[in-house]
């Protein structure tokens, strides 16, 4: 049964490997996988071969853990907000951190999990389909909260939240793609208040 | 003088270099920039290695006439619609048209520039400003349409065409990297469908 899962790792073991991870994810996501060698993620992590292979048989088995811990860190920086996504000033909130993330790192990188889909959608199914789960949870997460306003009566009854969210989840995406290549927060910022003001038309005043 | 920047070629010069550029063009949409060696462009446009560093002194030089080839394609794609969106009928149809483009291509690809925006944005500074002086066109093109429906009265004087052009086309951005990855158009519908709404709203009898 191979390590690389994770399973019957000593805890020594389990911190070797989420070194390697992490090391691989930085410079994955400073240089792409295509520009990162399995040689440069080993001298990083400062691990020997053998060491790298025991826990990973392949780069490809090293990308769809890194796909995971970079879903796990994406979903994490926005906590503890994404998870309590039911009102509108919690709303905004998560969306001036959103914008707030991207103006401290001058707008450099993208998303972690986007830039990774961009390079790896085509190239590896197994890797488009981890990534596909990854947006799936980053939206499921955006749409409970959005299902619980509805069900508080702050959205009204034909508000769809899987809709909404999906749409929010999306102009994000494309925001963190035009930041990074714009070097401006304009289009994260003119996309997510395109989303939020999709989401407060549906409120009972309005 | 470097011919590469199109000067002074002869006609045959220019099918070359076109043949060359179209051919990088090509295999960077389906393998990426890092995954693309000049050695493939050479063989794939079926050139000699000096004929194409007669007209490239350096990939990045390449890199940088598949920017402006993919430009060109993407925007004559939309066209005769892109440089009319000056209706809700004509957003509605470039909408179609865009998602119906993803249909057939089932998905795959995303956009060719924002594919080459996620992986050169923060690698090559000057192929990062052309990306973003593309998306500019882009956007441009979407602002001179509702700007020319403010214009005849047809969206109210507060829209700003300006901003809402930029979170259509960041929505859109979003909306082909979501669609790649999940193998569905549901997000690009989404997204896009969000942009037309925030733009119906300003029309003055809503």
């Amino acid at each position: 049964m191979p390590t690389s899962a994770g399973h019957r790792l000593t805890p020594k073991g389990r911190a070797t490997r989420e070194r390697i991870v992490a090391a691989a994810a930085a410079l994955m996501f400073d240089r792409g996988v295509a520009g990162t060698s399995t040689e440069d993620v080993r001298a990083a992590a400062g691990v020997s071969s053998s060491q790298l292979y025991h826990y990973f048989e392949n780069k490809q088995q090293l990308v769809r853990a890194v796909i995971a811990h970079q879903t796990e860190a994406v979903l994490a920086a926005q906590e503890p907000l994404l998870s309590r996504l039911d009102s509108l000033p919690a709303l905004q909130a998560w969306r001036d951190l959103i914008v707030d993330l991207q103006r401290q790192r001058h707008c450099v990188g993208g998303c972690p999990i986007g830039s990774l889909a961009s390079e790896l959608a085509d190239a590896d199914p197994e890797a488009r389909q981890d990534l596909a789960a990854g947006f799936a949870r980053w939206g499921s997460a955006i749409r409970d909260g959005l299902a619980a306003m509805r069900d508080r009566g702050e959205l009204r009854e034909e508000a769809d939240p899987e809709r909404l969210a999906l749409a929010t989840l999306t102009a994000l995406q494309g925001g963190l793609l035009m930041t990074q290549t714009s070097r401006s927060t304009a289009p994260l910022e003119a996309a997510l208040d395109m989303s939020l003001d999709a989401i407060r038309v549906m409120a009972p005043q309005h």
